[in-house]
């Protein structure tokens, strides 16, 4: 009999086992893919063929530099094993992990009979609770004549052996963008179709501006409105008349949870019918049974289910902890320049009722901005009375890892007079931080 | 009649310049060199250049990401241009927020009649108060035969139209060990000759080993505990017997300041004579006269200066704040990784009283780090009782932006429960900061 079965071995079951058996229980951990969407085909192969995409780009650019270089050949084959590699690693550290606190991992596809009974290869499996982090998929919509062609999605993506000459990607959300920006600056040919008006719909408008310049330059057409009538073997055709050619079709429509076990054990679903509802300590309707990550919705990252995971983790052991703030989380495109951000935007701050107060520093004065070429900006939403800092939007060559400094302000109950009065090394693109917050309290001297 | 002459337009002096015009002063500049060390010879022209050192380290790798391509040449003509680029556009910067805040720039040198009376070319300008911000110039130390040959400071290495062949450096602090960084990745044959027992000595000593290694495989030589006995034409001779040939050789022991204006207004000197002694307003020990940067001592750097201009200035026009906390000032070395730290030191903490309580977590297991093949760890120095951060050290590809998350915590008040409840991205570098603070609360998912 275990204390906690987790199901799903991704960055959000992982992190809850880890930190479940840290705090005195007694861990089995059920998977068919340790590492889950992140490690085998998310965020660490994205940042892995990123090395490669942003290093192409910077050689075609080495002339700037006084440097002669050449890319002669991308050979696919090579970034994949690197890619594996890193995958490979990360998995046989999760093993390492789980062994060290003797979590025990059972591998296969877990279906559940009750709140206390795992089915992984007919065997049953007794706990006292259970976790699902079973993460989530590639939502394809079922254009006409999908069903006919070679398409890929994300989860394909990564497995190519050799470089498309020409890809049109369906969609337009950050991880059809974070695509354009992997595969481009390799050599690929790049057409973007989407059905929204507006690509990245959920950015900032000045961050959008700024990646679709770059994509521009890049030379990836971006196609929105299009409302597509039939895919067929080369082309998709859309209502409009329109065709776009394509040697290979990348689908990036969204993702989806599997509902499987919630709706087995008759967990109740939030309005959308979705994704599973919990309460504060990620509990699911049915008593000991938790559920984190891309199942209950929220942002899909990665990091946002490992930050759940500590706090259900905490809750199945008897350790409750407050709720994570999602207001508080990062959330990045791997694009280049970075786009990151956290918090409310000048909009729903506004909605919110908050007398807001922005500023934006631009990073075309920012020395190391300079020295790098980069482009990009710092932009602070606060609130006029007390400075309180709402949330905050930062585009640049290191955004997201920039972030955070802003985000741990907020989360030590600081204000935009701390981000104002703190010192930062110079010449760094973190000083763009603090110009934009001294320019909140009039005390920009780059202004 | 000016309310504020400021002696020097390096960081301090334009920093302290502004702000005082900010405040409503009518302010004065006297420069000869606008932007001083940092915008000509420091930090500006180092950060340009890294850009070219740190693409041509990466593209000798590139094969491991299945990239071919090759360093054909390179031309140190165009890199220096494309750093005259950034210092003139900076130059240009500070011309124009000048104008923009009616601050009179005057070029020339300065000296002084009397803290009202300032002489630029000939010319006599009258004053209310006066800002010293002369900043600091290569300390050569005046070895035997040195007179007789060519060497470089870090005032002419930017000059250089042609890469070195063999190129010793003698000194083996953090501006000798940045030129290092800078050269050898451009392909210059480097050997650093030191007279201390081992390079670094202000570094942590797990960063320095990181470094040291990296030297090592940059085949930099290293040669500590040097006594140089004699320097010929085209050698550095040690009292222990050895030579080291070089084609060019570039002295880096040190900087030193300017006392002049100093001793004609008879300011304070502190202890060792070599600084000028100020209030924690920056004001000297002559009413109405002000002294910032590396003036006064303290690390010598850009970051510090600025923060201490905005300091000096608001107490210069009645707004007086509270003096720069050096214990939170960031340093960095431009290294490849990076080294960065503020505060205390697990040693001085010791010695400061405190019950130290160290974590370490190393990036070899961290997500992003794997796929960027980059190295390092997160230190973080903090005492038992009230989770009080005391200070930290970060080795990695982008340590100085990440150590600023560290600073906003302490800046803020918060303490290692802030650092590690705080929502982090997946994956980045920063990770490592949350798991070492979670370490320390007996959090960490990564042991």
């Amino acid at each position: 009999m275990y204390d906690l079965i987790v199901v799903g071995a991704g960055p959000g079951g992982y992190t809850a086992a880890i930190r479940a058996a840290e705090l005195g229980l007694k861990v089995g951990v059920v998977s068919e893919n340790i590492g889950g969407t992140c490690v085998n085909y998310g965020c660490i192969p994205t940042t892995a063929y990123l090395e490669a995409s942003r290093l192409a780009a910077k050689i075609k650019n080495a002339a700037d530099l006084g440097i002669t270089a050449k890319v002669e050949n991308i050979d696919l084959k090579v970034l994949k094993e690197h890619k594996d590699q890193i995958t490979t690693q990360l998995q046989m550290g999760v093993r390492s992990l789980f062994k060290g606190h003797k979590i025990d991992l059972i591998e296969g596809t877990a279906t559940v009979e009750n709140p206390q009974t795992v089915v992984v290869n007919d065997k049953k499996i007794q706990t006292k609770k259970l976790l699902l982090a079973t993460g989530s998929r590639p939502k394809v919509v079922p254009f006409k004549g999908l069903d006919k062609v070679d398409y890929l999605t994300t989860e394909d993506v990564f497995s190519l052996t050799e470089l498309p000459h020409r890809l049109t990607i369906i969609g337009g959300d950050i991880f059809a963008i974070d695509m354009a920006f992997v595969l481009a600056p390799l050599g690929v040919d790049v057409t973007i179709v989407d059905a929204a008006p507006e690509i990245l719909a959920t950015e900032d408008d000045d961050a959008r501006n700024v990646i679709k310049s770059e994509l521009k330059r890049m030379k990836v057409a971006i196609h929105s409105g299009v409302k597509i009538s039939e895919i067929k073997a080369n082309q998709v055709l859309s209502e409009q008349g329109e065709h776009f050619d394509f040697d290979q079709l990348l689908v990036v429509t969204g993702r989806q949870v599997d509902l499987s076990i919630a709706t087995t054990l008759g967990l109740d679903l939030d309005d959308w019918k979705r994704h599973v509802k919990v309460d504060r300590h990620y509990q699911t309707s049915v008593k000991n049974v938790y559920a984190i990550g891309d199942l209950i919705g929220g942002y899909m990252l990665a990091g946002e289910a490992m930050a759940e995971a500590m706090k259900a983790a905490g809750a199945i052991a008897d350790h409750p902890e407050p709720p994570v703030d999602r207001n508080l989380l990062p959330l990045f495109l791997h694009t280049e320049p970075e786009v990151a951000h956290f918090g409310y935007s000048e909009k729903t701050a506004a909605e919110a009722g908050y007398e807001v107060q922005t500023s934006m520093s631009p990073l075309a004065a920012n020395g190391r901005n300079l020295a790098s070429g980069g482009q990009g900006f710092v932009k602070l939403i606060s609130e006029k009375k007390y400075h309180q800092i709402l949330g905050a939007v930062v585009v640049g060559p290191d955004a997201i890892e920039m972030l955070h400094s802003i985000i741990a302000v907020v989360q030590s109950e600081g204000t935009v007079d701390e981000l104002s009065d703190m010192l930062f090394a110079h010449p760094t693109y973190s000083e763009a931080i603090n110009d934009a917050a001294k320019a909140l309290l009039g005390k920009s001297t780059n202004k």
